[in-house]
C-alpha cells in the first residue's frame, strides 16, 4: 500500500499558436505557425497521491502564457527555438519547477506569387484525376486536394443576417484560410482534340493561389466565386469547377487579462468546427457534368 | 465572363457536442456525444458573386444553435435521428434557406461497470506487449493504447497555484476524461515462473476502468495514482506502471446569450490544446525498469 | 571527421499478422490479429560506417520469422506477451545481436451471435444520422461507419470472368473482412407516424452482423445483397440500404520455404489496395431515395 | 422478399504504383507516384444475387491491369489524366461494362539538387524544436519530422547475414526510399554564444537532402551514417544527431505473366511492414545528450 510516486511530468499540449507581424505597415506580413508543447517536471507529488493542487501552475496557464509570449517574447517568436528558449526561461521560474521542457513544431509556409500577405502551405496537396469512360463517351475531370493557403489581411465578415442564435461579432480584418479540396471537368469536345493536362493543372494551380492572394474577401464564398471565375478564365477546356473548402478559423486571443494589446497578431488556429463552403462555378447555364462524377454511394 | 454559379451549399460542420442529462439527482447520468454538421442551401447567391452578406446565416451562429438545442430540444436530443430533426425543422425557418441538412455522428459509450456517472468508450483500445532479451535477462511490458474513458460528476478542480497568467475558474463539478495509454512492466523473477498474460491483462483493465469509475478526483494527477495503485494491487507481478493521459477537456458551453441554462449539461469537447499528465507509479522506490523500455530515439 | 556511432537499432515494424486457429475441425475457430515489431540491437556498426552488411538479418528475414512463429509456436501465439517472448528468445540467438525487443499490438476482436467463426472488432463504428429538410418534406438517412467483421471460413471466390491480366486463384476456403460503412433510408410516410430511431438501429446492426455470421458466402458482393435483405426484412420503416465496403484482404502466408504447412492459419492483413464493394438495395423497383443525399461536391 | 440490387459498382482502390522512367542511361530519371482506384458499373447483378462470379473481372486483374499499364501505355502514363484514360478504355472492353471510372491520386515530387535520381517529396517535412530548462542548463534539440525523401538507383543491398527464415534476394539496384525524423542536440556552450537557429536549419536541411542525394547506399543504415556525418560536418554547433528511418519499401512487380519486361521501373510502393533504422552520430565518443530529451513514459 505504500507505493512510490516514479518520475511525472505534466503540462499543456499542441497549443496551436498562429502570430502575424504586421507592425510596418508598409513591410510584407510575415507570420509563423506553431504547435506548442509544455511539459513540467518538479515538486508535484501531491497532486497526485493527496490531490493537493497548491503547487499545480494550471495546463490552461501554460496555454496563456504561450499566447502571450507569442506576442511578448519579441523577436524571439521568429525561430522555434529561441521562442521555446523564451517560454522555458519563463516556467524554470516557478519555483516548484524543477525541469521545463518546451517542444514547438513549426509549419513551414511560403509566400505565394512573392504577395505581401498571401501564404500556401509548403506542397501540401495532392493531384487527382478522375476518368469515366461508357461506350460512347469520356469524361475527365481533374483536381487537387488539401491545397492550404492563407491570407493574413485583406479579408472582411460582417453585414450577415441575424437571428437570436447570432453572437459573432463583425470584422473588417481578419486572417482566412482554407485547405482547397477542388475538381474541375473538362469539356468533352476538347478531350478529344488533345490537353495538355500537366499545363492546364499548373494554370489552374496558378488561377486558384493568384486570385486567392488577390482577391479583396468578403467572405469565404466571396473567394471561392473569385477562384473559380479564374479557373474558367485560364483554361477555356474547363466546363465548371466544384469547391469543398473548410473555413479554417483563426480567433484572435483576447491577450488583455494580461495587460498585453493584439492587433489582430496573435490566433488560435481550431481544429473543430470549421464552417464548410462548397460551390460550383459554370461556364453557362447549360453546363450538366454530373455523370463525370461518382453516382455511387453519395454519403 | 458572365460565369454562372452552379449548386451551393454552407455551414458548420463538426460541432463536437457532448450532452449530459442529469436532472433527476438520484438517476443515473446519461450522456450522448454527437458530432454535428449542418449544410444550407438557398438564395445565398450574392455572397458569392457580390460577396454581400445580407442573407448569411453565420456558421458561429450554426454552431450556437446546434450547442443550444443540446439542452433546448428536450428528448428529441437523446437519439440523433431526432436530435437532426429538430435542428433541421429549425434551420428550414430562416427565409432563405430552401434545404437544411443535418448529419450527426454519435460515438457509442457503455456504462462502466454498472456505474452512474462513468463510461468507457466501447472497445476504444488496443492491447500491446514490448519484450525486451538479452543473453541473460528478459524483461516483458504490457499496455494498452487509447483507452477512453469519462464520467460526468465526482470530479473536482480548484486550490491551484496563481501565476499572471491564471484565468481558470475553479471548480467542484466538471467532466473528467482522457485516453488511457499506460504500460506495466513485470518483476522478471515473476516472468520465469509463468503468468497468465490474458488473466493480468483483464485485472489491470478492470482495475483501471473500476478505479477511474469510482474515484473522486481532484485532478487527473490524482486519478493517475488512484488507477497506478488499483493495478499494483491487482496483479502482484507488476513492479511499476507508467501513464500518459491526456485530459480531453470537456467546456461548460455558455448557454445564457440565448437565455438558456447550462447546469453542466451542454459540453464542447475540444480537441486541441489538451493537458498531457504523466506519471510512473512503483510498488518500491528501489524499482528500476528503464532497460525494459526502448533506449532509442527518445523523442 | 572522426564521428561515432552512437546508439543504433534496426528491425522490422508492424508485421500485420492474423493467426487463426482452426486445427478442430469440431470446435469453433479462434484468432488473434497481431501487428508485431522486431527491433535489433548489436554489432551492427559497419553496416553504418563502411556499407558492409555481413552481420546484417534483413528485415525481411524478421518479417518472415514473424510470420512462420505465428504458426510454429505453438500456444505462445495465443498471449501477446508469451508470442514476443518467443520470437525475442529466438532472435536473441543470432550472435551478433545483444539485444531483441519485440513490441507486439493485439486488436481486439469479439465472436458475433456466438457464432463459430464469425467476429465483430469490438466497439468499433460511429453510428450515423442525416436529415434532409425542405419546406414540405423531410427526409431522414440512418447510418453506421467503420463496423469491422470478419469471418474465418464459409467464404469462397472462384468461377470469375478471365482475361490476359487474370492471375488470382480460385479459393475454397478464405477469410472475409470488411468495415461495414452503410446507409438506410427511411420511407417518408413512416418518419411522420414516430419511429424508434434507438430500436431502428439496434435492429439494423443485428440484421448486418448475424447475417454476415450466418450467411455462406461466394463473394463479398454475394454478402453484401444478404445484408441488405435482412436489413429490409428486419424494419420495415426502411425503403432502401446502402453499403460501401472495403474487402480487406488477408492473404495465407506461403511458408513452405521453412518447411512449415499454413492451412488457412496464418495471414497477412494487406493495407491497400483493397477491393471496393459499393452496392444499393431497394425494398422495390420504385424506391428512389436521391433527395435523401448530399447533393453536393461528389467526388 | 423480391428486393431490388440498385446502383452497384466494385473494384480495386488505392493501388499505389511508382513508375520509374529510366530507358535512356545518359538521362535523368523521371518518376510519377500514383495511388489508382477503379470502379466498374456494369452487368454484375448475378454476383450479388445468386453468387455467380461468370462475369465478375477479380479486383486483383484490376490491379494486375494498373501495374502493367504503368509500363504498357507508354508516353499516356505521364500524367494522371491519360493514364486514367487509358486504363479506362481498356476496361470499358470488357463486354459486362458499362461504365468505368478511375481515379489517380498523384503525388507531387520535386528533384533534390538538381539531381539526376534524387527526389524530394514537395514540402512534406514539419520543423521541430525541443528545449528543456533545469536551473542550471539550458539544452536545445532542434529537427525535422516526416521529410520524405528517394533515390531511383545508386543503391545496393547485398551481403547480408543469411538464416532459416531469409529469403530475400540480394540486388544491386534498387529504389530506396525514406521519411526522414531526425533531431539534433546543441552543445550547450554554443548555445549560450547565440545560434542563427533558421541558418542552422536550412544547412541541416541541406546537408540531409545533398548527402542522400549523392551517397551511392549499400543500406538505409549507411545512409543514415552519411546523412549524419554531413549534418555534423555542416554545422559546428551539432554535437550529435539521431534518425529515426523508416525503409518505405518499393517492390519491383513481376510483370511477367503478362509478357512485359520491368527494368526496375514499376514498383509496388508497399504500406506495411516496413524496415524501421535507427542511429545516433556523435561528435566523439563522450557525447552524452540524453538529458536534452524526453525523460518520460518512453514506450
Amino acid at each position: 500500500m505504500s507505493y512510490v510516486l516514479g518520475h511525472n511530468q505534466y503540462g499543456k499540449a499542441e497549443v496551436h499558436v498562429v502570430r502575424v507581424f504586421r507592425d510596418d505597415p508598409d513591410a510584407p506580413h510575415e507570420l509563423v505557425d506553431y504547435n506548442v508543447s509544455v511539459s513540467l517536471t518538479g515538486d508535484f507529488d501531491d497532486a497526485h497521491t493527496s490531490g493537493d493542487q497548491a503547487k499545480v501552475l494550471t495546463t490552461d496557464a501554460c496555454k496563456n502564457t504561450v499566447n502571450a509570449f507569442a506576442k511578448e517574447a519579441g523577436d524571439a517568436v521568429r525561430e522555434p527555438e529561441s521562442f521555446a528558449v523564451a517560454l522555458a526561461d519563463h516556467f524554470i521560474e516557478v519555483p516548484q519547477v524543477s525541469a521545463a521542457r518546451i517542444t514547438v513544431d513549426a509549419v513551414p509556409w511560403v509566400r505565394s506569387h512573392g504577395h505581401a500577405h498571401a501564404f500556401v502551405k509548403n506542397g501540401d496537396y495532392v493531384r487527382t484525376a478522375t476518368v469515366t469512360r461508357t461506350a460512347d463517351d469520356t469524361s475527365v475531370v481533374s483536381g487537387l486536394k488539401e491545397l492550404t493557403v492563407l491570407k493574413t489581411t485583406d479579408s472582411e465578415f460582417h453585414g450577415f443576417y441575424q437571428d437570436k442564435y447570432t453572437t459573432l461579432q463583425p470584422t473588417n480584418d481578419r486572417i482566412m484560410a482554407t485547405a482547397v479540396t477542388a475538381q474541375w471537368a473538362h469539356d468533352g469536345a476538347d478531350i478529344g482534340t488533345g490537353i495538355d493536362w500537366g499545363k492546364a493543372f499548373d494554370e489552374v494551380l496558378d488561377a486558384i493561389t493568384g486570385s486567392f492572394a488577390a482577391a479583396y474577401s468578403y467572405a469565404l464564398q466571396h473567394t471561392l466565386w473569385e477562384m473559380g471565375t479564374a479557373v474558367l478564365d485560364a483554361v477555356p477546356s474547363i466546363a465548371e469547377v466544384r469547391f469543398s473548402c473548410p473555413n479554417k478559423h483563426h480567433f484572435v486571443v483576447d491577450l488583455s487579462p494580461f495587460g498585453v494589446e493584439n492587433n489582430c497578431e496573435v490566433h488560435h488556429a481550431a481544429d473543430r468546427p470549421y464552417g464548410l463552403i462548397e460551390a460550383t462555378i459554370k461556364r453557362s447555364e447549360d453546363v450538366d457534368m454530373s455523370s463525370a462524377y461518382d453516382p455511387g454511394q453519395a454519403w
